[in-house]
């Protein structure tokens, strides 16, 4: 009976991308959440307001770690999603999966900045990025063996497995360092990113 | 004069799919908001960390079982949108309903989270479900009789019935379990919800 | 200056619909962060809850309310949309004005859900859903004059005008009411918005 | 390596239409958030709720000054995605980088209302609605440079140049005035992008 059902269900990759996109919106906007406005009572000056803007750095640092990296797996999963032929009910779900982790960021970035020094909360982080990574690939490996990709598809396949890949690699080394300190990997996870964000060689006249 | 206004409203059927992503998205992204991050001014080490987040084990069983549930009713309502030739108001206003009932689930994972052994948590938690699977029901026995549905309509239409109906019987199963424990309860939700997305006889080669 | 840049602004009916859509859909959802789960440390047996759960009634009753009404407005706004065969910059922001009373519609369920039993809670609710109007009314009349609507524009402009004049007497009788009691108004709005809603006169088998 | 993952990202105008039209929805609503409900236990008449309802005018006017300005740069990335006739992966970056600024909004606005006296809260403010502004310039330069416009391009572009440049002066100007008094300073940003939405020269008759 679900051979039939799977036949109905999942087949609009639009709107897979439809919830794809809210859930990226909602997710990085509750981020900003974190960021709690002092209380007026308890500040009688510009200095004690600047004094607490500044108490609220980790929170900014997280934040913007956080909307880097959703960033990058939105622009990722489009990616992805751009390139298959058509969905079905299964890669629906590997993505209703990575969608349940990109829900679950604004959770993980808030404990990061109330405990930016534990490397418990690094690694809940770490854990978290890991997982989205992990089903971004099996969306790869899955579009591939059940021929969603077109023509072309090789050559996509490996690209995006590459791509993933060598960002797993940069987010476990940059956790590794968290053995030094928890501020080293934050501020490298920034760096690495940001250096691959602006790094990108852009070539707009030619089109693959 | 209604009946002139019903030319008018609730046409749109990508309108509908929209409102119903936005509406799936911050449902399922709001539902996070119960994983409260603990105050850092009562932990003091890696340990007291660790313990605060076990502590936090039914914020996250309830967070993954209603994000599952709500991705399994998203497929279950697109698949009969996606199939729909046209839509009307009378259409437009059991999906409101229906979408009513998705905006509660935050607050129903919430009740069942903060009481999670009280069984008048859980009956509100299947009382959620059970609207849900009516409205979903209603949908769809309103466009078969309406012919809202285009040829191979009848397959279509009992495909879903029989879908909606079986998960029902599941529901209402696992929460007559919580005669013995509700714990019990929960658990078999996940496991029996797991396995229907988990057992999809994906056969990509072969489209319907 | 300005002429040359309202050729550029405003023009994708598409992005207005979407921005509509995420914003009734945000605001239907957060009415639901007004029923406050109890705490579970005041609450020790399921009669507790119980007790809990009914004193939420005034939350329940005006988030189905809020819920209904904002239905009955997106339904509204939609079927407008859906017939202006272009858009420009001065319909774009009558839009965007009516979405920033859509967003005032949780400030004043929260405010009638705490004030239940005060005039002047639900003098402000009243207000809200006068604007509501009023916009939809501006929206509906300024489409008219700028010839947005194509052929049989007369007919829609009329019925939408009729609709939304009708409306917003039912609200202004129904507030009225509450010089005999607030509970009076609101369940009169209920019913009354219900009765709009269920009285459709469906007739898929002709469409106009 | 990165050269060729350039051609399978950020090509699609589409999504980033929708997770800016999302980002931007939920922002919108998220401002609501500052309109906190008075709790019903301290106040025992109609009067008591009305003078809370009045001290909650800074949350008013903040409100609707945020949402005003959300509104004034939504149409203006709608009105520059509208004229792209392709995307690439760091426009792309350049749209989540401006993304990420709206996300903000919610934040300066809650510390402007909380602070609205404090020449340092609205000092945050105008640094975030100059970052908009920029981005939203260098989005218009990159576009232009990139000949990611079409034909007439050169107008599109020197339109939307001195538009940005246009309301980033009245920004600072007003800024300014804070020297006198920060309410002189909002009401004037209120009053300023009021008269340039309500001046709008229509002319739905003639189009561009």
């Amino acid at each position: 009976m679900h051979g039939t059902y799977d036949h109905l269900a999942g087949q609009s990759l639009d709107r897979l991308a439809a919830l794809s996109d809210g859930i990226f919106a909602v997710a990085m906007t509750l981020l900003v959440l974190d960021l709690r406005v002092p209380a007026s009572e308890a500040r009688h000056s510009e200095r004690e307001l600047w004094d607490a803007l500044v108490h609220l750095g980790p929170q900014f640092l997280t934040y913007f770690l956080s909307f880097l990296t959703l960033g990058i797996f939105w622009l990722g999963q489009q990616s992805q999603l751009d390139r298959f032929e058509r969905g079905n009910r299964r890669l629906a779900w590997i993505h209703v999966g990575f969608l349940c982790a990109v829900a679950l960021m604004p959770f993980s970035t808030s404990l990061l900045a109330e405990f930016v020094r534990y490397r418990l909360a690094l690694g809940v982080y770490w854990l978290n990025l890991a997982i989205l990574g992990a089903l971004l690939y099996a969306s790869n490996e899955f579009a591939w063996r059940s021929h969603l990709l077109g023509e072309r598809g090789d050559d996509v396949y490996r690209l995006h497995r590459r791509r993933i890949v060598d960002y797993q690699v940069i987010y476990a080394a940059c956790f590794a360092l968290c053995a030094i300190d928890t501020y080293v990997s934050i501020v490298l996870l920034i760096a690495a990113q940001l250096f691959s964000v602006l790094s990108t060689g852009v070539s707009p006249f030619r089109r693959g």
